[in-house]
């Protein structure tokens, strides 16, 4: 009997239904910017950040008194504190503080996934940390993408390529679905040079248009942080 | 200004009405085995092919005397005449006959593309043909994955990377989407050897264990033939 775990890879929150039955724990990806300003937070001492989806919601926090950050087509919305920029979060304010977040694809996806029974947050600026915690964990893993606008995108797949890969590599971890397999071969084609394989993707190039430059090369330079960032009711908070 | 058309992938049918308003040609796909079964036809000298979603549907044209073939998961539906083996298109017996045929995946993404300007059907038995013929068009093209039950597949990803691959060659067009780079990286990883790259897809093994390696391996022989099958009113015939 194969006793493997399976680690496959979902392209897009939309495809999430056809997968979410199977799986023990998500790891959601939004590598351009929303995963890795939550670890960049978390590696700057953030206590939790409540992930929400619509402006609405997001809004009504603010007029609690939250921080919150509010992200649409890359730029931050009108009227709140910040947006996605890993930047931002390197503030020494929001060390200790409790924050709202809100971004076009991530918060989407995060809440898409919340009733897994566990749900952590990737990205390529955590990808040796978590590696090493799902291999110890030894569960069925999903790695669900967060894509752009519910379409497939470059950087998030080839984040998940990495952690099929690691985990695959250890030989207790299978892999069955075509996007799995898909993943693994895109990663291997980009792990030399992220910056030059991802030169086209649409979202790099939406970001270089809107002089983001900086938040691409820290989000796509992995092993910055080691720290895990993990849903518990309703809020991310550091493992 | 770029006057380039564009040549995208969309994964899945579930993902075309996020693409389906900038293109004047929608190239249907599902090498395993709907479209490959539908050129097998043509190039065996069928007159036209009725595509219908439902089962439902299909037992009403076969009330109405019509022969007609029905796949559901690798299988002949009980009652109908034949499913989707492109071996069985090539009967003499099918010669100059109007069939109707309703299979798992590729049936629905072309019902789902309908509307289009343009809608004809790929595979990788009529790959050179259909590239020749898109590039004489010079529109802006996309190509319609079928995949498995809403499901990114590799084998239709790599045909729609092929005929990018061969349309970006001509430098009259030009890729967006990262679904269509990432598919022209599938394809370059593919294109030597279609059959060991896809030993591990899922639909491949799915077939292999229903005994039709026989259809595998005609399904991933390109260009066996040079029909072009296209929607015209609701049936599909010879271009």
């Amino acid at each position: 009997m194969d006793t493997r775990k399976h680690i496959e890879v979902c392209f897009t929150p939309g495809e999430y239904e056809y997968f979410k039955d199977e799986y023990e724990i998500v790891v959601v990806i939004d590598v351009l910017r929303a995963t890795t300003a939550i670890c960049a937070a978390f590696d700057n001492g953030i206590k939790s950040i409540i992930p929400v989806s619509s402006l609405e919601e997001a809004h009504e926090y603010k007029a609690k008194g939250y921080l919150v950050g509010a992200e649409r087509k890359g730029k931050i919305v009108d009227g709140f504190d910040f947006g996605n920029s890993p930047y931002t979060y390197m503030n020494e304010k929001l060390r200790g503080k409790e924050v709202v977040l809100t971004t076009t694809n991530g918060t989407k996806a995060l809440n898409v996934a919340k009733n897994a029974e566990t749900v952590v947050v990737g990205s390529l600026v955590n990808l040796e940390a978590l590696c090493k915690w799902l291999e110890e964990q030894n569960k069925n893993t999903l790695c669900l993408c967060s894509g752009w606008q519910d379409k497939f995108n470059l950087e998030d797949t080839i984040c998940a390529g990495a952690i099929s890969e690691h985990l695959l590599a250890t030989g207790n971890y299978t892999s069955d679905e075509d996007s799995s397999i898909a993943a693994k071969y895109l990663y291997l084609s980009a792990v030399d040079n992220y910056l030059g394989f991802l030169k086209a993707s649409s979202h790099r190039r939406r970001l270089k248009n809107l002089n983001l430059n900086e938040d691409i090369k820290y989000c796509l330079t992995p092993n910055q942080t080691d720290v895990i960032p993990i849903l518990k009711d309703g809020k991310l908070v550091q493992l």
